[in-house]
This record gives structure tokens, C-alpha cells and sequence, in this order.
């Protein structure tokens, strides 16, 4: 199991909308988002920073075959129209990126 | 069990110290922690930003209290003046707080 972390920016205007969209995420993106091996995903708001930093554990054995799965799916496509006018992605993500990685230094427990 | 992110600022010429600290934290800090009734705490670091995110689950009843007896640890006080000296905590956070508390706003898995 890999231990993942991801930051991107949220648009303060939108952070309403935001928390209303992740109060109740629709069943079908929540059962892709299990099928690509993701458990334990929490993503937490940092005001007024503007920051939103996702983590999950990840427990499949092809991250990029199922990351790709995921995003081929339209359901999650069209999810995702709904949440990506409220996220700023930092400049310095990756060209592949949305999220941009973080790198984990610790772990215990 | 409660899921708590928080988040903290780097010292980028002290990026490479903490990873050093990090990488081999003292056991009886870890215990501490433990005793605290923390578990799978990740520290994820990202650059540019400069940014630490940390993430943990707290398995106990009190968490201000576990919180005092871990602050009160003269081990822990120890580790933490080399540590602090690292971090450059957010303006904004609470008067309490050394790293910033965030708010969990989705949790799915």
C-alpha cells in the first residue's frame, strides 16, 4: 500500500460550492474512485490559505493504469466539470498533473 | 477515530535537515506519539510551495489532553528544537497552534 499526498489551490469564491459538491459526491465517482484501488481518502480545506490537500492510500498495483481508468470514466468526467472551476492547480504541478504530488518525508503508526 | 490534517511552512534551505530528522525520528518521540493515541501519521512535503502536510488518525477520547502530555515530553520538547527551526508556521494559524489544523471537507474508503 502507498501512502499518498496532493495539494491544489481553491478559488475562495468557490468554497462554498466546493464543501456542497463533497458533502454528497455522486455513487458512480465514488465506486470508480474504489474500483482504481483508492481507500481512505480525506481531502482537507485550508482557509485562508486557499488550500486543499487530498490524501489517500493506494492499494492496487498499476497507479497509472488506474488513474488512467478513472479519468476515462464519464461519469467522473462530468463530475469533474462541476469541481475543477473551483480549484486553482498550482503552476509548478507536472504537465500530467491536476493535483500536484507531494513527497511523504515520515511515517509512524 | 478521528482523521486531522494539518499544515505547516518549510524553510527551504532547511528542507534537506528535516528529511535528514525525518528519516530516522527518535524512538522515544514515536512512542510518545503512540501513548498520545495517534496513528498512520504521514508528513508529505511539496516544493516549491515549501509546504509540509501532515496527516494522521486519532484513536482517543481526549485530544487536548493527549495533545498537553505530549507537549510536556521533555524527549519531545528536545526533538522539537531541532524540528521548529525547520518550520515556518502559517501567520494565520490559531494562537495554540504551531502547525495550522485543517478542516475535512470529503473522506470516502
Amino acid at each position: 500500500m502507498q501512502r499518498m499526498g496532493m495539494v491544489i489551490g481553491i478559488k475562495p469564491d468557490k468554497i462554498e460550492e466546493y464543501r456542497h459538491l463533497h458533502a454528497a459526491v455522486w455513487p458512480q465517482v465514488l465506486a470508480r474512485i474504489a474500483r482504481s484501488n483508492i481507500r481512505n481518502y480525506t481531502i482537507f480545506l485550508r482557509e485562508p490559505e486557499n488550500l486543499l490537500f487530498g490524501y489517500w492510500e493506494y492499494h492496487g498495483t498499476n497507479f497509472d493504469a488506474d488513474m488512467a481508468a478513472l479519468s476515462a470514466d464519464p461519469e467522473t468526467q462530468r463530475w469533474w466539470t462541476f469541481c475543477s472551476p473551483c480549484q486553482t492547480p498550482l503552476p509548478s504541478r507536472a504537465p500530467s498533473e491536476h493535483w500536484a504530488m507531494m513527497v511523504p518525508v515520515f511515517h509512524t503508526g
